[in-house]
């Protein structure tokens, strides 16, 4: 199936400009869309004609749009990204019951952990997206609304106060990368029951002291 | 330096059979202690020189107990496996406080890293381990065991109720795993810090249902 959008790039029909920019958007919209689901299902080196076939777009719009593999994981790296820091920001606007909207998020949303996974530790792809500006500025800046979220949560007492922005952003990583090797005959319920689970360690009354200090987001510098 | 076992094995002078089958254990033993040492530090695939110079012993000493690589893997895992099923006894045989105890050693020692990093999600090491017998029976033992520590301590209401021994199993090798993409410049204290937040999620007192059901040994049937 082809949207149209492609064959009207291309046919050399004569279209207004701004419709051609929204032909343009919508396509762009629908490879990324593409793109996480198919990189998701069968990681980041997916051939190029799977993305095409799966946006329902000809495989020419999609390299004039992104001439390589490395652009297109660029850019879904960067949207991913972009989402959780919107939805963050959205917690952080919802004032005192921000954290527990966050965690529910966390647990809901399927993009975090395609995020977490194609990006943060994944030798094949963390490289590509690394050296990417603007996907380095939106890392940063989720990372800082993140530590706003969790100081609000320990001065309310929904988030247990022995643990830093980084033991947080650690612990998610962790559950969510090794994820990608456990997909298939267990199924997505146990993903999200695992996560959930590992989230419920965030609860305040720890039985024991935890050992080191609390982790701070740049302790993770090296890597995110 | 060399332990000189593997001199009297190989210069041929006449020893006592019991005297040999002393010296041969000993190797053994170092040889196994070297290679949980330099797997765990470099991965499975480091030079087989590598192990026999930090176990001490000659490399025609390590080739002679272990003719490939492959069968030290398995003897490795093997070892691994067994030491965490006398320690999971060991808690079984105390009762009461035996989920505590083992969750203390679960927190404590770096051999369970160890053996769910070089098995249970490793793509390289996992084919090699996953159809030696030995392997597998100790592993299936280890399971029912850790089964009955949490029956009792669901009993007992030190471990929350809405767990299956799938889902222990599951979130301690998840962490664990992770980890190794996460080691070098954060150090060990990162990953006993993370590994004790992630146990504290087994506490009772969940702040929300979790989805699905819990899950059982059975559930990770098809990858341990």
């Amino acid at each position: 199936m082809d949207n149209g959008a492609s064959e009207s790039e291309g046919s050399g029909v004569m279209v207004e400009p701004q419709a051609l920019r929204a032909d343009a958007r919508r396509n762009r919209d629908l490879i990324i869309a593409a793109a996480k689901a198919v990189f998701a299902e069968r990681g980041a080196d997916v051939p190029m004609e799977e993305v095409a076939r799966r946006a329902g777009v000809g495989v020419g719009t999609l390299y004039r749009r992104f001439p390589d593999r490395d652009a297109l994981v660029r850019e879904v790296a960067g949207d991913s990204f972009a989402v959780l820091l919107a939805r963050a920001r959205e917690a952080e606007a919802e004032g005192g019951r921000g954290w527990e909207s966050f965690l529910g998020c966390l647990k809901d949303m399927p993009e975090l952990w395609f995020t977490l996974r194609l990006t943060l530790f994944s030798p094949d792809a963390w490289p590509i997206v690394r050296d990417d500006a603007s996907v380095r500025v939106t890392a940063r800046e989720l990372r800082l609304v993140i530590d706003g979220l969790v100081r609000v949560a320990q001065a309310e007492g929904t988030l247990r106060s022995d643990v830093g922005t980084g033991d947080v952003l650690m612990l998610v990583a962790l559950v969510v990368t090794g994820m990608r090797a456990s997909s298939g005959a267990l199924g997505a319920v146990v993903h999200e029951r695992v996560l959930a689970l590992a989230l419920d360690a965030l609860r305040p009354g720890s039985a024991a002291p935890l050992p080191g200090r609390p982790l701070t987001p740049d302790d993770l510098e090296p890597r995110v």
